[in-house]
């Protein structure tokens, strides 16, 4: 079942001898750009190139904004000083922005016929702050139609294109994966962020909910929506996180592998993990202690059970009330999936879910405070053949319901070849002690041939 | 202390023989329209005189659409159709809109010079949605900067000028009590509906928590900000309450009085109730029980003691995240106010307050569920003179924290004159019935010079 793919070897950019500037991390291409190296500009035109030369087969753009780009990058390259560095953390850094987020400058399409060339009047407020914090908005990528259960994004899985990207933040995983971009910003209701960045093998992180604003992002379910991002590398997750007030540090200390204990969580859901995941939760968890790591298996509670149910409930008891004006002024425009999917609740079988969930988001913490991490799988397997995949939300929902910050790692792969991510997962608010375990286990997970053959 | 004010009579506009339109209730206006008795535009250019003999005084609204309002109501008068009323429960009657809430057609300020003459690209939901039932969007109503501590909104109280409508729905509660718009949404974190209701003599009604989709309002703090509307009776607060789905019926029934069960809650913070407020209490709980109501002092629990402290803690905890642009981007332009009381809560602080929160809204729903509503303080007093009055939202903030339905009714004055509501509140989801509570309690509050006097 091997195939040759020509783009795989990006995959493991760090072996590749000359790098295009497209494929730096957003930390490297600072550093240059400080010593004055590369220029914003030059890195945003690689960014350009790589997307004039795959986006035609990836699709994984709604929009972009070339010249305003680069006019940003020339602005940028014109006044950059010694010390912006930690002001404007992300100084002339492209970033892709999910189509469900208002964009002052680029339309906001949401993928719906009710929105096509929609301009709303000004920035989301993580994109204002990623702005502010010197970020260059290169365009919006596609979404699932108001990233809730209606049409897939036209995005195609850039490791293997006849396979899904999952969804619904298509375009941002798919951008990032895919070196276009080195940042993408996304949204998780259920499972939008973890599980795209599981199967085009990039970094996704959910942070606590709460932290980002959803000011100025489709609102699909008010106590689950989550704004997070993509990058290629932990320590660009951690550059997004210090702009947004959600770590103090603009550079990620990873904690000595040694020192961390992890618990291994096949939740409730593990029959539907199939052997892609199996195996990666495995094989993560042998990598892991061989580098000194204490694993344990995680005390998962029989209370957790329901997670699951608890998420879908309430998110499609909150969506009802998100869609009502769009039912109602422009229903016969909506997918009939959403139609059909997103219905009222009755108050008090949702009122009881409610609550439910918010009992279980602290007797999860407690459990979760016992270690730096808990190991779960990002998704069920590797990203299914086809375009039109419902998408499994069994290793997710239960994350978004608890409110915890959950980050999915890239570097093992499946019998098919393609990427399969593991999720670390931490108690609500210790974000920063999740990237900084994410960060020191990361490079255990790069595959080489030798430990490839013995995932297959 | 008795002072002449020339617009008193206007509060018992009933007794008032000859009524202009814009004294007209929204579902007396609608049966008249119907009837073909009077049209939306006469109705409309109605409140626009009230709007141009009262406004330079009062400074309720922030922009007017006069000649879109007109516009629309003429073809709405062209078009109206006897069976419209169901699937346009609002038609042609015209409304106001808070101004943190994003209007398509009109500029959305948040009064604040960072949004001067800003445009949001289109209608906040439940703009769309009343837009859909038929409503005009008369204009934007006043509010306190970003309806946050902010900058106070101009309006003045229009029972009396030199006193404070409150805030932060300002110009909503004013223009609704002063006739010059039938009805008005705003929004409540703390105490932003309630209190202004009372203060200025209108109904205010803040449905459970969720049941109106925030997209397009300002977010403040997400598991508080509840949007909610103004008008002069409860019949009219209904029409709104059906036009969003929170109820299933045009029409509210009242419940006969005396089958209801009413349970008298003083709360934690009686001591801050004025004598004002103590006996609109104590009246209103004789008038109920003297129509046949059973009245029960409400076992008021002492895990409630901590909710005003909790929605203080969730509010200013979240109110830092979504204030975050705004810090970064413009913190200049924010007033002093915000700036120094929107602070960083820190993580573990905000998640147990969160979580504490969380636990007491069921315990609050059982109690609840055993009357047909509480009867409880809608603001500490009457309103005070000045215009520059912290709000004291001692009567509000648990509510808003426990995210019950809440319905402020007029009818009762103390002593200097001013009206002083009392308000109604049930378990989450029981919109309806305390509607239909408060439908049947409410003409009960009307003051007579007999019961006047007995309030002061």
């Amino acid at each position: 079942m091997r195939r040759q793919r020509t783009d795989v070897p990006l995959l493991y950019a760090k072996h590749v001898a000359i790098m295009s500037l497209n494929q730096l991390s957003a930390t490297t291409a600072l550093a240059r750009m400080q010593t004055g190296e590369i220029s914003s500009e030059a890195l945003l035109r690689a960014c350009l190139k790589r997307i004039d030369e795959r986006d035609k087969d990836v699709r994984a753009w709604a929009t972009l904004d070339r010249e305003g780009a680069i006019a940003a990058a020339h602005e940028v390259d014109g006044a950059r000083r010694p010390e912006s560095c930690n002001i404007r953390p992300l100084l002339g850094i492209p970033i892709g922005v999910k189509d469900i987020i208002a964009t002052a400058n680029l339309p906001t399409e949401y993928n719906s016929p009710i929105y096509r060339g929609h301009k709303s009047g000004s920035d989301a407020s993580v994109v204002e702050l990623l702005r502010k914090a010197g970020a260059i908005v290169l365009g919006k990528t596609q979404t699932v139609e108001f990233a809730a259960h209606g049409w897939p994004a036209p995005t195609r899985n850039p490791r293997e294109l006849s396979r899904t990207p999952s969804g619904s933040s298509s375009g941002s995983a798919a951008a990032v994966a895919d070196f276009m971009v080195p940042l993408a910003i996304g949204t998780q209701t259920g499972g939008s962020l973890i599980r795209p960045a599981s199967y085009c093998g990039c970094t996704g992180f959910k942070p606590t909910y709460g932290t980002v604003s959803t000011e100025g992002v489709k609102l699909i379910s008010a106590s689950l929506d989550t704004v997070g991002w993509y990058a290629r590398s932990v320590a660009d997750i951690g550059l997004v996180a210090y702009a947004l007030e959600i770590t103090n540090e603009l550079a990620i200390t990873p904690k000595p592998v040694e020192t961390l204990k992890i618990g291994v969580c096949r939740t409730h859901y593990w029959d539907r993990a199939l052997p892609a995941t199996r195996n990666a939760i495995e094989e993560a968890a042998r990598r892991f202690a061989a580098a000194g790591a204490t694993i344990e298996e995680c005390e998962w509670s029989p209370e957790f059970a329901e997670a699951n149910e608890l998420q879908e409930l309430v998110m499609s008891g909150e969506a009802y009330f998100a869609f009502l004006n769009l039912f109602r002024a422009h229903g016969e425009e909506l997918s009939d999936s959403i139609r059909k999917r997103i219905v009222r609740v009755p108050a008090d079988r949702l009122l009881t879910a409610v609550d439910k969930a918010a009992a279980l988001r602290p007797r999860f913490d407690r459990l979760a405070r016992g270690y730096d991490a808990i190991l779960t799988p990002s998704a069920s397997g590797e990203a299914p053949v086809g375009h039109h995949i419902p998408a499994d939300p069994s290793f997710n929902g239960l994350w978004t319901l608890l409110h915890t910050p959950c980050i999915t790692l890239p570097g093992l792969v499946g019998p098919a070849g393609m990427p399969v991510g593991i999720q670390l997962v931490a108690s609500r608010g210790a974000d920063k002690l999740l990237l900084a375990t994410a960060a020191a286990v990361a490079p255990l997970l790069q595959t080489t041939d030798v430990n490839r053959r013995a995932l297959l």
